[in-house]
């Protein structure tokens, strides 16, 4: 994939949870997979209202979240994630949004949200009956060395999120509509426990 | 109705049920009724996103959910529950959503939720007084066999609706669109007893 | 206004209605005046999808809610009270929507919903500060007799809604806009004491 | 920035917060600075629904909220408050919108609702972490002078909002994109700390 389909397909999916009210004011990140080897990543711009965002409004950045070509726009401060998110797991799109739910949840359950028995997993990647499934919770930062660290001391290879606490959750698939089912199906799953 | 007709409509109510959330990631499936004798159903593909479905993306099958045509696309897994619907209760359109009222009243109510006195009982095709009404719950199972025994058990020809626990929301009628006045009204119901 | 400019904005409103949740299935119906000596109201026909409402879907009926022409569609089946809040309050329009708010509000407070000191009530056309507004509640019934007794035996002539407990609401106003924005405010202060 | 241009956004920005429910009936107001000097605001005309907004319904008003032209339209009531927030803060455009949230927190805590160690505040224009941000909340007026004077009172030049008890929020920023943006983090904030 080159950048600029890349942005074309970030700039529709920013739409897309926009429209859900997942990125509210310039909230949220979104970032694809450009090349393995080595990795590359497209992100989305930093401070851009994601509703309004445009193809042209992305940025090609490195495993460590720093761009390849200098200049602006600047990407996403919080890149770093993203390209340590997807080194770790293998990921090709990584989704970033600031949806309350499962903020929520992590203040109610801050070591962990635990998930079981519930058909919804199944569109996050596990199985529907006796798969017990632990999002982890990190504590923010705004240092992307510190969350990495923490994103993997937490990480297990089944589990493709992270929630981090006061803050939002990361989710990621092998493209950009898996990352948002998964997404969409683990707020779903956030609200009904909140909700239970 | 020919497969290409039904195909437009499932199309066309799919968008709906993803305006409304109510067919997160790529959950939920619906049908309709082809032939009665033998009984044929049109019942939309597995694993697709529901608010991008195309008239396409639909696949006939028989009363057992097995497709009657080879090859793709798949039917969704729950067609087999949707044959057995249609066979036991007549009806013409049969919905199947991950709406999250009816699964967090069936934790409340986890044998039937009842409902009494209430207008809405009407758009569900009851009476608004002096008539109880019990939606059926019934446990979450990958097996449509043991589900559609579920199903049959609790079935009351006068309650063409569902839920299965920890899952999602199944309701029927003669045609997609009475099906879907019968859901709406159904969540606004579920609704209404979670918050009172 | 004839009738089929009442029918164009009729369909107008509902499907703004429908938009915001406050028409689920089948539900709610809406009137405007078309005359006073005598009295004749356009109200929306019967059973019908209200996202869906065409311009020729309304019918002319007079103050008891019977139509003046005979033939399809049938009016609503609440005309009756729509004729009847009509003669009585003067209104110009009639809003009746199934929003979940008003009754959650009146199963707690069954003898009537007080509101004072909020701002919203302006919008109501009441006062901000000081005045004292209580939503009348009636029980539900399928007699438009009935109901218009309850409603005229609650009337107040500075107080445009009516609760029907179990069922929806009832707000009018000199036309389809001030009733729409009577609705609007309505539904804010309810789900603000619903939630407070 | 002349009247022209100013109404055309202001058109703009009024659709998104009704579309987001933040302005119904015809409540809320949004104002961006013409000249500084002498101060002039572009606000929105008294009495309108916001949804249906054109660039003309806005009015010049000065910092009193006089307007600057005789004759229809009318500025907002609230003219008076969007104005001596401007020459407090410098902001260039300031929001008021009747968003549930903030008025449901400020009833659990009318003395000021404290925010502390969210990412969201970010948005809001302050830090992250170990940053104890208090969003005053003064009791409701219909005497702009009133709410001006307990507006100053309250006022901080790092806390670009005041909650209007049992009536709604004002944001401010540079300009409309900023002030929405800020209202959109806000309004997340407030849904968070009463959720939680």
């Amino acid at each position: 994939m080159n950048l600029a389909e890349a942005g074309r397909l970030l700039a529709d999916e920013c739409a897309r949870y926009t429209a859900l009210g997942w990125m509210r004011g310039t909230s949220g990140n979104l970032s694809v997979r450009l090349s393995s080897s080595p990795l590359r990543l497209a992100v989305t711009a930093s401070g851009l209202d994601k509703g309004e965002l445009t193809p042209s409004d992305v940025v090609e950045v490195d495993a460590s979240g720093t761009p390849v070509h200098p200049g602006p726009p600047a990407p996403s401060a919080e890149a770093g994630l993203h390209g340590r998110i997807a080194a770790v797991s293998g990921a090709g799109a990584v989704v970033h949004v600031h949806v309350l739910a499962p903020v929520l949840a992590a203040e109610r359950w801050p070591s962990g949200v635990e998930l079981r028995d519930l058909e919804m997993l199944k569109g996050f990647g596990r199985a529907a009956h006796d798969d017990l499934v632990t999002i982890p919770v990190v504590p923010n930062s705004q240092d992307m060395e510190v969350l990495g660290d923490a994103f993997e001391a937490s990480y297990r290879a089944d589990t493709p999120a992270l929630i981090v606490a006061r803050h939002g959750l990361y989710v990621w698939g092998s493209d950009l509509r898996q990352a948002r089912h998964r997404t969409e199906c683990l707020e779903w799953l956030m609200r009904f426990i909140i909700e239970s």
